[in-house]
């Protein structure tokens, strides 16, 4: 059977609306859910946004192949609606067969941040 | 039933003094403890805070509602008693119903520094 | 038995091409697999690394003897093919014998770059 | 009984001999392992070291008493050896009764320097 889980959890999101100036997608800040499909079936992932004051917003659906990875970023997520900028949230991935997931943020505000 | 567990660990806890000049609220140098509460039912928390050489202090309360996140900040937290800047901490916090915790540390005191 | 598992999975891959004027091997952008093998028996490790369009390449085949640590960079992977930069991988990293592996990514480019 | 376990296995390890300019121990490169010790009896603990090419040194012993915290720099061991700087290592820590552990790398060698 393909390692992992059917079901992630990412407490943390926050994805800051500043980048530095000039900077391409590769340096745009922003928040991943890195998923690694390495079964032979393709996975359809759902993904559930939750808030601080209001009810949680999807499910969003991507597909990862067999065999395949997506670094999947929330600020390129539109259907059913953007997920806000500037915005403490946290997110359920839920998948039909076994993945896993990884979380990371890349933050380019400003020189001074570090993040552990 | 909810995803999670109702007792998360942060042996980490260091909140610096200093931040970037000028920072805001969102660049200030802060610690958080990131918590989802997926479930249905309000989580009633409660955190210990544990140092190096005094006495625990706590509990510090809060809720995090059905279906929703609390990204906490330890800076915030004020009673019992604000947590010690520039002082190593760790936190155990317990919950009444099943939560995810994830952590993390903004630290915004010098460009130089980078967190693993 | 030594600790550890026989199989661990990284699902964010991404080496960026720039790194800061001048770096030597140190401070070059690199992501790197900590290896630990606190057994007594050499390990022979296998690892496949997956991508988001094309089928996975491997097994890279390293050694890490008994009560020995190695710090592989992804980069300096050479057989069948060096990995590819600035492009979205994961990893699979098989072992004969129990091992504990944490992953970690020193990332050079720029001074605005913090990372989560 | 208190949370945790007997046994944490750090495989990274690398205390950069650089600093930025002046700093003073908060800001001075290093690595930590955050021991949270929650019980009530005091935590006898045990450090081994690992190395890429040479046997593991130790134990380094530390006590971490009840209810109390101890965030360990590594580069503050100093016997039965320091823990030589710029060098790739790896370490065990054992307890006799249960504690948590977090490991951390504070790095202010150079303000390009982002870590994952």
């Amino acid at each position: 059977m393909a390692p992992g889980r059917t079901r992630w959890i990412i407490p943390e999101g926050f994805i800051p609306s500043e980048s530095l100036p000039g900077a391409g997608r590769p340096l745009i800040s922003h928040e991943a859910a890195c998923i690694l499909n390495a079964g032979d079936e393709d996975a359809a992932i759902e993904i559930m946004v939750y808030f601080t004051d209001r009810e949680p917003v999807g499910p969003y659906r991507v597909t990862v192949g067999a065999r395949r990875t997506l670094h999947l970023r929330f600020n390129e997520l539109e259907d059913p609606a953007p997920v806000p900028l500037d915005t403490d949230y946290a997110s359920v991935i839920s998948s039909n067969v076994p993945v896993v997931v990884q979380h990371t943020r890349l933050d380019s505000r400003r020189a001074e941040v570090a993040l552990l």
